[in-house]
């Protein structure tokens, strides 16, 4: 079946919730939000490329950092309302100079941190 | 620092995204939705507990499947606005019998169903 990302449910802002995951370790990264545009320019160029929804455009992931997510695979989920995609992540996925924005866990009722920045 | 489930950041509807990750594989399972009761509820009982958008409900992951969540980690992301819950996952986490909810992937501009259904 083809796919046409025009296809796929959106919310009332027009945008999917998106997940990263490193292809290779299989670590989470960053979840962040795409419009069908997104989609479809994404899977043209290879490049991973979200919906800012903070500056209102097109924020295609380390174009001005570096830190650039090279698009492994694309999944779509059962309900076609959320999407995975396997990434090569250069450096931090995090604004946080972090590899993975996930890096706060909540034990014993307390936040621990368990990662630093990255030092280039 | 403490945890409170009220300094995350959640949407116009009091809720946040919250993707599901086999803590063993690192496959990831499923996305879905919890307001801050659920995830108090979660921490508070090892049972991973969403808030169903459709029921207007709490949505204690198995309790009528048998596919339950144990909870492993709970990791908050930077913004505080996504939640990953790390988890031991008995059966499949799809409600179409699938291990993951991401089972289509969308290859050379088709989509391609990478799993079928458990069977018991």
């Amino acid at each position: 079946m083809s796919f046409d990302p025009e296809t796929l449910r959106y919310d009332a802002a027009g945008l999917i919730p998106t997940i990263a995951q490193d292809a290779d370790s299989g670590e989470v990264l960053m979840m962040a939000w795409m419009n069908a545009d997104a989609v479809a320019q994404t899977l043209e160029t290879g490049k991973v490329t979200y919906w800012s929804r903070s500056r209102q455009a097109f924020w295609i992931k380390g174009e001005t950092s570096g830190h650039t997510q090279e698009l492994i695979d694309l999944r779509v989920d059962c309900d076609r309302d959320c999407l995975l995609v396997m990434v090569r992540q250069v450096g931090p996925a995090c604004h946080t100079n972090r590899r993975s924005c996930f890096y706060t866990a909540v034990r014993d009722g307390a936040e621990v941190e368990l990662s630093q920045p990255m030092t280039d």
